[in-house]
């Protein structure tokens, strides 16, 4: 969609799929660039622009403005002519436009398209070599076009790839390319006619005498495109990455792309070969969510977050299989689950096979089992069970099976700690969801005994005692000894951030019930799906029961007289009406209490000063000035199709704002301290909002698949 | 040798050869650390130290004094106790002691001691795998010791590495060693009996409840070590680097160390299994330079350099055959050869072969032919020959054949332009020594074309009509038209940065007309050889006739009236001298009107405000505020040794003040601006200094070798 002009200016990722790279820009005067395997925006950026009739470099603002490195090498830079014959475009004349898979800038006849084609990437186990080869190719797009059908002159257009200082260029011709490939690993080229160019900055390339003879001091390549008067010109740049050999540390894998492509120049050529199948699928996926019935400000937050999540993403080639790992953004945790199962629904939309092949590396690898205590007594072990750790490492670095990046032993409920029981209804949830919606009855009887152990670690986690269960979790896992768990909203205070008495925890644990019972049944596993309809219905009365009048809500955890209001009470919700399971969220259905106590408890902490913002933003706890935007994705969504409440839209335009402004720097965030990033930066889990594509508008609530005529 | 305690905080590389790695620390409280191919000292450090009787963190104040990733991951970071438990100490109680491969700290009862051992590369082409394996092996050792003797309790020493934030290790435990590695690029470890950890930082790792256990987001990891009250503690630890695979780029190669080692714990193994030989070379290099009849200032320069040097080396595998390159320190242009002429001295010393090597790639690829001209008549092309690049690519980046990254065609003796003339003397010059010293007449042999094609050219660019030359270059390369060439002194005014009638390069080419002279002979080619000599006798009667009575020197450029004052013209004296031709520059000799008159000259310009500034230190030139120590370094020794000019000690201080204070941050630095370095910092060439372990002292002139006595 067009941007409002005052929301122009922001940084966004451009990234290829499951490549975990991209070209970074968008925030005017910021620095991004191209990047592989990065946490944040880089130093360098992208310098796109023309030359006008008087000589003057006319560039668009997409690159950081800083002193270059020529200082070190010259004892004073000559000021001069080279300065005046410069000019950054205002941004008050920059137009942009946003869509799912094309940024567009347009600034008087110079239009430049960023163009990032996706679609559901072929499961290994059942396509072709080319399918495969066709959907890793680690490439994007970028479309210059500039009309000078008014001009009376020919000009130059431009478009340069500055990198981070000191580091270099080499050109290359081939195959009927041209191009510029920075070590080994990303790089750009164009089979049109073009003159390709090394030097600092476009001005220095444009002011030394043999305009583009590359000096490959410089920091900057690029391709010079020549106009004719009278014409338009309009030029498809392809750019690349490629990182050769083993890319993992612990255990070493490659990139799945490796298996189909030799190195950056054959990444680049085969992307201009096809350069006509990935630009029919962009245009494909822009349409897509043009039409469908959402406001400007949900499509935006659905293309934006798009856009971070592959740029967060690694396909990798694991000894012959493919392995799917998604970067916790600028954290580079990998596979952390507790983003897993919040990324699924998307996941399940495009890929539903990284669903199963992310839940199998984790009961193969990152699993173990514990022992559990009571915190208040907490010299007794109880019997624990199976349950999954964090994370899988971070930063590339696999850690040893069994164990996460992020998980530290003997913390007391603050950041660090472990989050035992939250993964595990973490498992359980993406499994239910992804058997519910593939029918792999091949996943599910092979992990038989996995649901079997789930279940039994969950109602331990309850209680190892049977008469003591009230289906909501108080035992602590052995690991935190003599401390406690907290749940994947860390950073918050206790109303979200600890596990034990949750409400949010709580209605997970009842979801994950419920997805065992379904499970088990279609298992033929009738008394076991029995025991757990039983748990979910204790679960349920007693978050049922802990609906405090006098408060309008249920506490955010049921103990000590905690009276914190939280929306993610109602999260768990969404498990299984996306599993079908239409009845257990029905207010007409078994639990029907429960779903209309929730509905009485969304409806009556949804108040500013309460969890909302003054400019209507959601506030996912009434005690934590901390709101998490893949939460709130999530929870809006089951707000209109589970609970009939009805959404303010104003939250979608405050929520937009955020990113594109409280966010300008890092592109997609996740976590807003009153508006503003901070921490969980340049983040992929907001895709909890590809939720919101299934409805029929943005604010009601009924299903709603975009027709075919809709599409033309 | 020990550091006044004003002069104990300054970087330096602690380098194995060859592998263009480094762990860089030293200036206190500014960040370092370990670090592959890096262009500037990193953004970690070394965070060495002890845990008192009272608990108390006492760390040597070897790493960044920055605030911690920690805020983005937690909303408010407890202060408390643990700042006051944490003591840096103060660089008053610390002392350093620099050795020729030994940089100490002590504080108290706390000794870190980061051992370098070097010593001849043995020649690839006949020596056995051992002896290659050993000296390609890249690390290096830190011996941390802590006197108990006194102390009542045990107590904890520590050694981690912090990374660059957001940089992340593992740690192994394998062949009795433990230790932590990144990316499976560098890392650590001991077979002492230790505690690994990972954490944000020492601080935090003992904070958390169980003290070594590693939480893998932390960007510090490290060992611990326990020393009984009554006892004394000395822990050896590896350090070290693997990169993998191909790492240049244009033209793909390996680390000749990857012919020996499979992996970075490879190497630590190895390096902790023969620690004893290494040590025994460091303590043996160490004894060298202590021994030397050198001032305390000359000795730290020469060690000083040494670090910075092996710093910037590369031992690379090009298909099975060793290729060295030098990086130009924070530039990253690869054997730039206006350096290799200067480190010449240094590799004769320790590595003849490299020399070899490096000619032969400049033979092979990086030579090309250009045609001349005169400035004054541009519109004439005259016949020119055979030179050189200026260097072979940048930050790994090799150049195409023929090119260099630095040279650009067409400008007018400013930076960046080519250097055509002054590399033609620079191959003319090594291969003169490479042979007077090795007697290698294969290579001689071999190499009889080139020899051929290099007087032809040289003779050329003095003036393609014999009748009219004067033996000093007159005519610029083509790749420069309509501009001229420059020398290597690129950032210095016209005095010597411009080549064309360049006292410096006149020298030089007075040099190489010697230096073809005697390789003629040597090849049979009487008609040659005697063509050569009366070229030399050409250019120094030219020399001794543009002494001017009146300014009491020869001018730097002899057009146009100038009247800069150079040390370097006196530079090209070393090379004769070099190559044992004594009767060249002797004062009784053919040539004595040129060396006295150079005395004169030098004597003459030696003076402060002229030559000098104010605190000893010398300057290049008259009109240049801009020194180079690599040359500086050069000169002295040409002054005492060829020319019998006393140098005043004082200057000897003054650079070592330059480094220490004027480059504190940046390890050996070659150019400073009024003893502040400016460029060229990080930089391998200053080793012209190991020169000087030739001379009986610091500051007259009679050849001393270090008698094995003395080595005792």
């Amino acid at each position: 969609m067009k941007l409002k002009p005052e929301q122009t200016s922001f940084h966004a990722h451009h990234s290829p799929m499951g490549a975990y790279a991209t070209l970074t820009f968008g925030m005017f005067g910021a620095s991004g660039g191209l990047a592989a395997e990065a946490a944040l925006p880089g130093e360098g950026g992208l310098s796109v622009g023309f030359i006008d009739s008087d000589g003057v470099i006319n560039e668009l603002p997409l690159l950081g403005i800083q002193e270059d490195d020529r200082s070190s090498y010259v004892d004073q830079i000559e000021e001069g002519a080279a300065k005046e014959t410069h000019r950054l475009i205002p941004a008050a004349e920059i137009k942009r436009t946003y869509d799912w898979a094309t940024d567009r800038f347009e600034a008087g006849n110079l239009k430049i398209e960023i163009i990032n084609p996706f679609y559901s990437l072929p499961d290994p186990a059942c396509s072709s070599y080319e399918d495969q080869r066709r959907a890793s190719c680690p490439a994007g797009f970028i479309r210059l076009s500039f009309d000078n059908r008014s001009g009376s002159e020919d000009t130059t257009v431009f478009c340069g790839f500055p990198l981070k200082q000191r580091e270099r260029w080499r050109l290359f011709e081939s195959d009927g390319m041209v191009g510029g490939i920075h070590r080994d690993s990303m790089g750009f080229a164009t089979c049109e006619s073009a003159k390709p160019f090394v030097h600092w900055s476009i001005e220095d390339a444009l002011r030394f005498p043999n305009e583009a003879d590359p000096f490959l001091l410089g920091d900057t390549a690029g391709l010079l495109f020549d106009v004719a008067a009278g014409r338009t010109g309009e030029f498809l740049i392809a750019y690349g990455f490629y990182l050769g050999g083993n890319v993992t540390y612990g255990k070493p894998m490659k990139y799945w792309y490796s298996r189909y492509f030799q190195s950056v120049e054959n990444v680049l050529g085969y992307a201009l070969e096809h350069a006509e199948y990935y630009l029919d699928e962009a245009v494909a996926r822009d349409r897509e969510l043009h039409v469908a019935e959402l406001s400007d400000a949900q499509k935006f937050l659905i293309a934006h977050a798009t856009h971070s999540y592959y740029g967060s993403t690694q396909w990798f080639d694991d000894g012959g299989k493919p392995r799917w790992v998604v970067n916790e953004g600028e954290f580079r945790m990998m596979n952390t689950f507790d983003l897993t199962v919040d990324m699924l629904f998307y996941e399940m939309r495009f890929n539903p096979w990284t669903v199963r092949n992310v839940l199998e590396q984790f009961v193969a690898e990152y699993s173990y089992y514990d022992e559990l205590f009571l915190p208040d007594h907490p010299g007794k072990m109880y019997p624990g069970g199976l349950t999954f750790t964090h994370d899988m490492g971070v930063a590339n670095h696999f850690t040893p099976d069994g164990q996460s990046s992020y998980e530290v032993k003997g913390l007391d409920r603050e950041c660090f700690s472990f989050m035992s029981c939250e993964q595990l209804t973490n498992w359980i949830c993406c499994a239910g969801v992804y058997f519910a919606q593939t029918d792999d009855f091949q996943f599910l009887e092979k992990h038989r005994q996995v649901l079997l152990e789930c279940f039994a670690s969950l109602l331990n986690r309850d209680n190892p005692n049977p008469e003591k269960r009230n289906g909501i979790m108080a035992f602590e896992s052995s690991k935190t000894w003599p401390g406690g768990e907290i749940t994947t909203y860390d950073s918050l205070d206790h109303s979200l951030g600890q596990s034990r008495g949750n409400t949010y925890l709580a209605g997970k644990s009842w979801a994950s019930y419920l997805a065992l019972n379904h499970l088990f049944k279609q298992l033929g596993m009738a008394d076991e799906a029995d025991e757990a309809y039983v748990a979910a219905e204790r679960c349920a009365a007693t978050l049922v029961a802990a609906y405090d009048d006098q408060l309008g809500f249920i506490p955010a955890v049921l103990e000590r007289g905690n009276e914190s209001a939280i929306i993610p009470a109602i999260e768990g919700l969404i498990f299984p009406h996306e599993m079908g399971l239409e009845a257990m969220v029905s207010f007409n259905g078994p639990f029907s209490d429960y779903i209309y106590t929730l509905q009485k408890h969304l409806l009556n902490i949804l108040k500013t000063g309460v969890c909302l913002y003054e400019d209507g933003g959601w506030k996912l706890s009434s005690t934590a000035d901390n709101s998490w935007m893949s939460k709130i994705g999530l929870c809006q969504y089951v707000a209109r199709q589970v609970l009939n409440i009805s959404v303010d839209p104003r939250s979608d335009e405050a929520h937009m704002d955020w990113q594109v402004k409280g966010s300008a720097a890092y592109a997609c965030s996740d976590q807003f301290v009153s508006g503003k990033a901070r921490g969980s930066c340049y983040y992929p889990r907001i895709v909890t909002n590809i939720l919101w594509l299934d409805e029929q508008c943005g604010t009601c609530g009924k299903a709603n698949k975009v027709s075919e005529e809709q599409m033309r």
